[in-house]
């Protein structure tokens, strides 16, 4: 018998990688709270219907490409591929009624069943953030300020640049669509068969074609920003007047699209900008009828952005961003003997009420084997009690960094270390403090 | 064409909730963390063979009470109903070749699709702890004492106590299982269908019956501590002598069982004490053999824990325990003119930049609707800019709790905000503090 493997290409996550996770959560809870957004959580299931009969039937993510499976009842139930549609549902359910415009973001895992990349997994993070109820383009440019601080947090400044562009609403786009179309049919033996698959079903998605031979017709091709109408222009001048005020650089790029028929205004990507490679960070759209696709009565105007965090990830250990290491471990205790097990149990516990990071070599390995984990764990102090010290009330103490060794009295040992330890690395969380009992 | 709903017995997670979700994963990372637990994560899908050939076999978990879906080879993966076995063949795959033993710590969805309780949806969140490698009675002590920690610091203190069994090893139950069986076989009239089917398969899970009759018999069935062995007895004895070494009190209870084989030991509940229920709030054990169950060619000790996050909450709110807002508005900005957005918007920028939580009414809505707001946001202070105020560089300052309001130049206003608000009210957190660039 051996071991039931993985499933291919989705991954534990521990270690140097999870302390990056980590990091990247609180930089992005932090942005987010002092934006009062709030955070949601979404079931990780959901009825098929939610997806297939609104929003994906025009789109790659179609079922092929996500885990399905069906209840006791024979319905199809989905793993989240995404969360726009699960988010609107949640929305509609529970916060009709709030003062809005609702602010909302989560952090959470999502599934696709394609292929995949170097940093798409097949199960993987995304941290997300949504405005709903209101259309303003003053939020959109909000939403990419926050989004900014986001990376600059995180240590990217100017490792990205922001493209940005307006798909306008639905109604106004026929016209351009028409142009686009014409402008493509004299010269469809240059497209690829994908190209020409996209032309049939939506001439949008052949600006975002990767053949270079269509990349480099498009050149020629008419400009959507040419064909904005007042309403429309109005509200994508807005946009860019809002981020000079937010002191954003943005680069416009008439090619940038979306394809989904409820995408309008604005739309932007971040696009990573090192040597590296020029795919989008993540991105970002407008929409009005959503909640209409998915069964409401009206339209519910909403913008959102979504990042993969396994992305950013890649992206901070690449720019060889290191992260300073917060758990260091200040004192190890090393036991040789049973009595100097409890000995050093209390002396522990004590420890951890000091604010100390302490930690206690239980079990009975040998003092070789307790000092190399010592070193690797990087203490700084290593306190060991065996017999006779037990017997004496006193330990020895090896100052990790200065390779010495002295004995103290047990009483006195946290005191010595407390001292020489700087208030600045210690964590002094209290739990009691955020509760009103 | 109507909204699909969400998944029966699945919840949305948001508001006052979600804080408390919040702030018991912060209590629990905290306490982890100082204990030098490190933080993993495993896919939520895994094949079923990690679950079905090995472990669950006798188990009330079966695969009708799991989400099993097919992938394109047809395979079967299942969305983790716990997580022992996952994080068996993550340790197996990742963390041999270190240091050992290794602490684990994680947070994260898990699935059952069983008939849902109060706090027992369909999809519910597990924190959950594993010591793993060693086999010394004092890891067990020292689990329960972090488990301790983690309640106590949610407030729960005395809300709850500990039961402590031991099931020694695979080869000692037998005997005590013979002799369990025959006093049962002339009395099985008492029992009811589901404990005679239990007696057949495991007569341990007997001894867990909740049917009244059967409780009151089982007073006088034998004693699972009066067949201990030598180094089972000695093993159990030392876990109860740490025990009282980290001050932490427990009752004894023979009928306490687990019955998978590979339980060992130590096992122990920490029951809800209040008017409520007599439940369990979570559990623990220890197992020798798990490792084998998969496939791995030897036995690799470990003991853990897992709590329902959704069980913490609910006995939390119960208590009227109630969390600090951490989040609350100090200033909120309104602005009644497109001037004045522009004018906000910097504002805005420069409170963040000062350390103040700061909202800022974006979109059109009227001074009353964003007043309403305001008051319902709980915010301190209000600023008002209306098209005088910006033409004039001046606001209105509203002070929400003393009802008073004044007129500020635009430059002063944070100065005197900043100059009301403690600062222990500021969350000071700076992220690149965090690096290392």
């Amino acid at each position: 018998m051996t071991i039931p493997e993985r499933v291919r290409w989705m991954q534990d996550i521990f270690w140097e990688y999870q302390k990056y996770f980590n990091f990247i959560k609180k930089v992005a809870r932090h942005e987010f709270r002092k934006n009062w957004f709030t955070r949601i959580h979404t079931p990780i299931l959901e009825k098929i219907e939610l997806i297939t009969k609104s929003i994906w039937e025009s789109s790659d993510i179609v079922s092929k490409e996500m885990y399905v499976l069906k209840d006791k009842k024979d319905r199809e139930l989905v793993l989240k591929p995404e969360s726009t549609a699960w988010v609107m549902r949640a929305y509609l359910e529970n916060f009709l009624s709030e003062p809005q415009p609702i602010s909302l973001y989560y952090i959470e895992p999502h599934f696709r069943y394609d292929r995949p990349q170097k940093w798409r997994f097949r199960q993987f993070h995304q941290i997300w953030a949504e405005i709903i109820w209101e259309q303003d383009p003053v939020l959109d440019a909000n939403l990419i300020f926050i989004w900014a601080n986001i990376l600059d947090s995180c240590g990217l400044k100017w490792k990205y640049k922001i493209k940005l562009n307006s798909l306008w609403i639905l109604k106004e786009r026929e016209k351009y669509l028409e142009e686009l179309k014409s402008f493509f049919v004299n010269k469809t033996h240059i497209l690829d068969e994908l190209d020409l698959y996209r032309l049939e079903k939506n001439p949008l998605r052949v600006l975002d074609s990767k053949n270079p031979d269509t990349r480099e017709l498009i050149k020629f091709a008419p400009k959507m920003t040419d064909f904005l109408k007042k309403d429309s222009k109005e509200f994508y001048e807005k946009v860019k007047d809002y981020l000079w005020i937010f002191w954003i650089e943005f680069e416009e790029d008439s090619n940038l699209v979306r394809w989904l028929d409820y995408y309008c205004h604005t739309v932007w990507e971040f696009v990573d900008n090192s040597w590296r490679s020029q795919d989008a960070f993540w991105w970002w759209w407008r929409y009005d009828d959503l909640s209409k696709y998915i069964g409401h009565k009206t339209s519910v105007p909403g913008s959102w952005f979504a990042l993969w965090a396994e992305r950013i990830i890649d992206a901070v250990i690449d720019s060889w961003i290191k992260l300073k290491n917060k758990d260091a471990i200040h004192v190890y205790f090393i036991q040789l003997w049973e009595e100097a097990k409890k000995v050093t149990i209390k002396l522990n516990k004590e420890a951890h009420e000091r604010w100390l990071n302490s930690l206690i070599s239980l079990g009975t390995p040998s003092l070789s084997i307790q000092m190399k984990k010592a070193n690797k764990l990087n203490a700084r102090y290593v306190v060991i009690i065996g017999m006779m010290e037990a017997k004496n009330g006193v330990c020895q103490i090896k100052d990790m960094e200065a390779w010495t060794q002295k004995e103290l009295k047990i009483w006195e040992v946290l005191d010595y270390i407390v001292d020489k330890i700087w208030p600045k690395d210690l964590d002094f969380y209290e739990p009691a403090k955020d509760l009103i009992i």
